[in-house]
């Protein structure tokens, strides 16, 4: 199986075997060394002394405990999406009852931080700001560290979603002064779904104990102090943790500059390879991401019948487009645990299936 | 490891081996098929043909979904708490805004119908009730089938806490007419904890369409659309998936009325072996629970010294005591996969321990 998708990513199979580990007492010995060494890993990947918090949920929990735990309904929030994953965000800080202005950039593009910094000069209730660090949905990295500096200049907390991100490509909270920041397992940990990964700056603490959005699952304070006794509030889901204990090895041998790099080549081998396949790239190429390359379907090609035989007759299985890029691009994720060899034997595969359903087509 | 928390539970051998399986898309055809059979094994315990939800979170996670999913900010609830989940599950509906009365019941006891009626009649206003099946924290069954009875007399929502119930004692959700029915994957499932299951009834789903507490993760009726096309609204704990499809072949093997019958079995012979010891039940025998017995520390033992020497020498890991009852009982697990010998050998060290660490403290 060449799982192509833009997580859950392939797990390396020491970390399968420990995503098998029996049980243990969450309230015990066995769990606490478990979870301080997940913890210290944490801190190592985002670039900081303070706890990075793991819930038991998907990337999505993630961002709604992001949202809830430091704004209050009626706060102004400058929401920049730049796809289906930045249109989510909003959804949620909507929900909860902020308001939202939306800065919506057109799909395939990364923000502007001259009309970042423009909008917030112009109202200056906007008390936070909602980033997408890597788009997902478009296979687009938005320029981060300067949308900081400007959340920074103008006081404004920066909630990221750097679930795609971080762990596969340079994202230092502290460095670039970041308030939250949201991942999940199974992206460039090289683990299985179900832990979403939460950290806080000082400055979003402090905010934290104002929010007035209702929490309680994802209540961060109480995650804080379950950490301080070795545990968290909720049952947590064991074997994610016994599977990033492991990943953790893996991610420690490599080293942090190497495994940037390592993305880094992947994300300009996978573009070069569809190119000289003769395919077209969705992604402004200044602003391609690392993690996952979206590429656009060729022209009269059958996207669906190329997928589903791509996965049964060459067990390559591709990312499809998400929302309204549905049916128009597809999506090769490199991101956690692969081989180039992977990436290019993929599009080699969709290249030559495009040509037999694109001439069926024209029939 | 003889581990007898009630919860995560052990797990059969060749589980633990599914929950190791590579990652799949799960987005296609291999996830869809075990999420049909999760979830039909899932109906056919809950004893239901409807759809039960699978949440990626702790049973927590899914008592705050089944809270917010059909109520609204300013609904009266009655909450039934015979415990700390009972207290847990009434502070879920506060934090949002529900405005709670509390029937609180000695701790050891359960709660009794006519009090509930009673309650009902004096406050018209109250639309829903709260209330735990079987409380973890004490070891005792609440009357569920009499109390939704009453429930449905006065035309209110009964929510329930079945979380450490369903798949190891009676409680088909239709048959005795409750709304909403909440489990967790680490209990009588013999799965690893990560998946909150929730059911809902016609009644709540209509009460869902006007429920006002707001909900992005948690919010079922995304997890209703998504289910049509045999996925789950945010990426899944792929995992416990796996874990689960293979554990309800050892479900289905035994079949629900040996499940139950086993477990019956055990209660009592956890409850005869700790009176043989000399240990006194903290729970009203009458009303004591099938999944976990909670037992008194005799007077004068060190509970702490006992349990870490029961865990370090004998390899027998204890549930303690929850809040109030930090100190005062330990509890015997007594769900999903275990032998009777690992029961009684569990309560034969803690007996053995007791007089030693007995001696100890009198000196």
């Amino acid at each position: 199986m060449n799982l192509r998708i833009p997580g859950p990513t392939p797990i390396p199979p020491d970390v399968l075997t420990a995503t098998g580990h029996p049980m243990v007492n969450h309230r015990g010995p066995e769990f606490a060394k478990v979870l301080g060494s997940v913890s210290d890993g944490l801190k190592w990947v985002f670039g900081t002394q303070s706890e990075v918090f793991c819930l038991t949920a998907s990337g999505t929990g993630g961002l709604e405990a992001a949202v809830v735990n430091v704004l209050s309904p009626g706060d102004q929030v400058l929401s920049i999406s730049i796809g289906a994953f930045g249109d989510r965000f909003a959804n949620i800080a909507k929900t909860y009852g902020a308001i939202v202005e939306s800065y919506s950039v057109e799909w395939g593009h990364a923000a502007d931080p001259e009309e970042v910094e423009r909008r917030l000069a112009l109202n200056p209730k906007i008390s936070a700001i909602l980033v997408t660090h890597n788009e997902t949905s478009t296979g687009v990295t938005n320029p981060l560290q300067k949308i900081a500096e400007i959340a920074r200049a103008h006081d404004c907390l920066i909630i990221v979603d750097a679930v795609s991100s971080i762990s596969s490509i340079p994202c230092p909270v502290e460095t670039w002064g970041l308030d939250v920041v949201v991942s999940g397992s199974q992206k460039g940990w090289m683990a299985p779904p179900g832990l979403a990964f939460v950290w806080l700056s000082k400055k979003a603490w402090e905010a934290n104990a104002h929010a007035k959005m209702p929490r309680f699952y994802f209540d961060l304070s109480r995650a804080r102090d379950s950490l301080e006794r070795s545990q968290t509030p909720w049952t947590p889901a064991l074997s994610i943790f016994f599977a990033l204990e492991q990943s953790f090895k893996h991610l420690h041998t490599e080293g942090l500059l190497a495994i940037y790099e390592r993305h880094k080549k992947a994300g300009n081998l996978t573009r070069q390879v569809a190119l000289r396949n003769g395919f077209e790239l969705f992604a402004d190429p200044a602003v391609a991401s690392d993690t996952v390359t979206s590429i656009k379907w060729p022209k009269g090609a059958d996207g669906k019948a190329i997928s589903a035989s791509a996965r049964d007759d060459f067990g390559v299985i591709l990312g499809g487009g998400q929302a309204k890029l549905q049916g128009k691009i597809f999506r090769i994720g490199h991101l956690g645990f692969f081989e180039h060899s992977e990436l290019e034997e993929a599009l080699n595969v969709v290249a030559k299936l495009s040509k037999k359903y694109l001439g069926n087509t024209s029939k």
